[in-house]
């Protein structure tokens, strides 16, 4: 089958032919890509920055946001049937250590990370295991959801945090309206009754979140502390969600938190650097996220199938791989790149 | 192998030889029973009450409270190795439903209960898979804990949905200090510091709550709702943990609460009827209670092995089980009977 | 000031001049009335049906879903000043027992109820204290929201309850769409992302049910229990908020439930009847409810606010009261029977 | 009446005869002093730190734990009487506030902190009102338990927080078994059963620990990660309480934390500061946490009343309050310094 690879750190992967993978174990489950997420994180797996972290042997098939179709699987596997439309969640887990008992796959003891550590879904066909695997609605296309797998997922899974104490009176400020924020903002809108503050750089974003339900936008002008206190009465916002993480999105999103409010740490790259004495005396809260459970990645899908979550893509041939990186690498992409086999 | 095996309903089980269960999936597990819980149950099926309800098919090994050490694995087994002590959750799951993905096993969707639906613990083996083992402390025995697989997981269970609401000023009603009962009230010391009330007909049973950490016991000697008042200002109790479910124990225990307080159904039997005005003008609440998940089971060993929960056991040689049944039916077996093959 | 009295029981109340109430306690607060709901209770009171319960000396004035203008303010009240647009929670609490400290107002240990023991606000002006005022956005008036002072602050307390459980896969079934019903569902819509069935006798409040967002309506035709399992894949929905709570609701919604299911009682007339084994074996729940707190009523004024709650009400000067009452009895009215003075 | 004011910042303060104070208002408390406990932060006070954040206007008393006995009440006081033995939250809030109103007194957007922004308790009476005083059971003496007003409600706040998370099978690390951590030692020993280790610089400070319930302790000498990295099996813990908060306390907390834990800010001097790609990778949580609220100090005296938690104290006569700061001030007290008038 036709798989795209990398070979060597630092160059450019190629579209080669490998072999089929097989079923061996009786919980395996074969897939065939409908669509893969085109990421960031990609362009910095070639650039050789996960050579350490991942361990992974060279040459081996890059893609994390994987759809498709069911096409083998396993004796024991009884959640999915050959031809099922499917999204897999992007750990591959054990289902027997303490955190998989507790449906805390993300902390799994030993899990595996397909496309990270192990051959991805740039590929006509991926190998994965029966608690990947969520069954989609008929009415949804592996090829327009891929890319909730990985950023979707993450999205939804801070947000159910936030959601659960917030109420219809406070307000939750997103930073970052962009691939991360965006959805955000729609899951924001379906799981609670919250005042939504969207601060963003770009115009164009702060439209996209308007249209998707914000209900008030601010623009990242150097005035947006003040604009986020004007909107709330002088007190700051019971949440923040940040979704950038870096270059001045954590002081702000710090300073625009209510006593006892909570700061979702979503995006990274900066620090979170407070003085104690701040925290204790205004009581808030720091709350670190990681990709969401496979029961966020379900209930993700049926807010998709209810047309509650959209994402825009822009789609590519497998064959054109290269052309979605350089596209991804220039900034040229509106909404998500999906490489379609 | 022997095992105990019922051929008829209505008819005492016999000791006959059986073949040995064999691996034959990757998630098998197959355990060298240590002890073997004599429950009530058990004579419940003898005499052909669950025939419907289970639908087994006839020979089958009864038992369904199990501790031992594995005696071999299928491939895919992680969580435990060959020679490990370890009680056996009364379920095995499947581990692909969505109840199982959230850690509620015991609202699996296609679970199978040995003992019960196929053959079970009175026996030299017993066939389970990976999901139902908890591997003990070495400082527990398996003929010591396996009676907690049931009775045990049931209390632990209702205690946790209890204490999560309890504070130290609030106080718990037990009813009933008998074989469940008198581990609910250890559990409730060890997971709380609410005050416990205990209410039995026993003298010998509120003795032994004493002693076990309880801080009031009345006797139900008819006025067992004044006294439970009288302990609590006039009020009630927030919380009533019911072990019995009939016999006027619902009547009692919905009378001892408090204004907004719950009522945890765990024993059975009786029926709850209740008028609605009263339930909306109090706002009381009543709360289901079956057996424990995986990771009760799990937190119950933590609370064994450090002597937080122990567990009185009269023990029979396997070939002596019909003595342990009947010493069961007759009420003499003091604490819990306990199988040892 | 003009008032309508209740002289005797089983007798017209009369329009009366009575003296205007005086400020005496510092945290008073006397309220010029919007608007006062006419309500099913006030037809019971009238009837003496609620003589026992509430005590109270004859004669009085009736109403006690209200809302209007501060008219004057004891020297402590800081929350509100005169003139300022407010709704009323129904209990006037104490502040200082262990629920008020709490926030759960509503098992206040000394609390008055204007309308049932005391002066209502079938009146010019009613007396009430600074802790039962919540002002109101300058968008809403009084006479617009007047009911949801009890009626919606009932419905908004039983759905948050409910919503703090409800994920987006999840069913919820609403028995009854009347008075009660059409804000719960209205809430629903607001706080969780469940699915929505609405279960109802009338063609007229389900067409009404899936204006505001039902996803599903079911008529209350005998084969409705059926219907609600075939809208939830045969397994019964994870709650059921019971608006009705007599005349055979009770029982279709328990057989509505699913495992692990709860059941919120909030209409009232019926029992909860169901064998303690029946609970335990699908471990289900049943929650009491009575009216919200004062953040229900303060959460409930910002979704009227943001206009995610509506009311339809028809409006009666205070002098037509016997024509309202006259309406509500025989089922005249079209949404909440409103009296404006 | 005698009491002790500081007149002039960096300058002892004086015991001088000042008015008596009066019932003013009808929610006004007057306390007779039983015992005032002496902190570090009226060190500071007298320093001048705290000149700007208070805005107090000198001369006036400090003092900010206090515990007595009701002296006089104004006409609305429902909760004690005079002759009642009462200790005092730290702050007089109002009652009328969204914070207030939902229990969350620490919030309250409009509260008064005697002792600190206007006259406290080393005096033989101190003006508060009916909404900070909780009666004492008869087996509690003022003087016994003054300390616990601020420190100790500063432990039971945090640890309710972790609580609520902890499982039996779950590792909580103590940082710092001073005047906060060994309460806060004792309160987790009554509220939880998770495995407590305590880190301390001091042998004293862990023998401590050790008698009051601690099961593991690790002496702060440079291995203290690796230790309670051992004593957790190489994972960290799931909690990490840290009442030190300053040099190097913050680093070490946040090594010995597992995946998914959470790091509750107590004490404080340093800061956090932690790349946000080690926050979202683990997915940690910090916790802000002030002192707790009226509930909060409720639960506190029920425990103490149960002699769940002790403190130990050096009393002093009020006279006598310049050694009792200067014994402080040199680290000669042992427990907690208190004045008695």
């Amino acid at each position: 089958m036709k798989a795209v690879q990398l070979s060597k750190y630092d160059q450019q992967p190629e579209l080669v032919e490998v072999p089929e993978p097989e079923i061996t174990g009786p919980l395996d489950v074969i897939v065939r890509i409908g669509g893969a997420g085109v990421c960031r994180t990609d362009l910095h797996i070639i650039e050789g920055q996960w050579e350490q972290k991942s361990g992974v042997v060279l040459p081996y098939t890059i893609g994390h946001e994987n759809a498709g179709w069911v096409h083998a699987v396993g004796d024991a596997v009884t959640n999915v049937a050959v031809g099922d439309p499917v999204i897999l969640h992007p750990l591959v887990t054990c289902g027997l250590c303490a955190a998989c008992r507790d449906g805390d796959d993300v902390h799994c003891a030993g899990s595996r990370f397909p496309g990270i550590d192990s051959d991805g879904g740039y590929a006509e066909l991926l190998k994965t295991n029966a608690r990947s695997v969520v069954k989609l609605d008929p009415s949804l296309e592996p090829a327009a959801v891929a890319a909730l797998a990985d950023a979707g997922l993450t999205a939804i899974h801070a947000v159910r945090k936030a959601a659960a104490h917030l109420r219809p009176s406070q307000k939750v400020v997103v930073i970052g309206a962009g691939g991360l924020g965006h959805i955000g903002i729609q899951v924001l809108r379906a799981m609670s009754a919250a005042e939504i503050i969207v601060v963003d750089r770009s115009w164009e974003a702060l439209a996209l979140a308007e249209e998707l339900g914000a209900h008030h936008i601010v623009r990242a002008d150097g005035e947006q502390i003040d604009a986020v206190k004007d909107l709330t009465g002088g007190n700051g916002a019971e949440a923040v969600l940040d979704f950038v993480g870096e270059g001045g999105a954590v002081e702000d999103g710090v300073a625009m938190l209510r006593r006892a409010g909570s700061y979702y740490v979503i995006g990274y790259g900066g620090r979170i650097d407070v003085p104690t004495i701040d925290i204790i005396s205004t009581e808030i809260n720091f709350v670190g996220n990681l990709v969401g459970s496979y029961s966020d990645l379900s209930e993700l899908m049926v807010l998709a199938a209810r047309g509650l979550v959209t994402l825009h893509t822009a789609r590519y041939p497998l064959e054109e791989f290269a052309s979605a990186l350089h596209d991804l690498e220039q900034g040229k992409v509106r909404g998500r790149a999906i490489l379609v086999p």
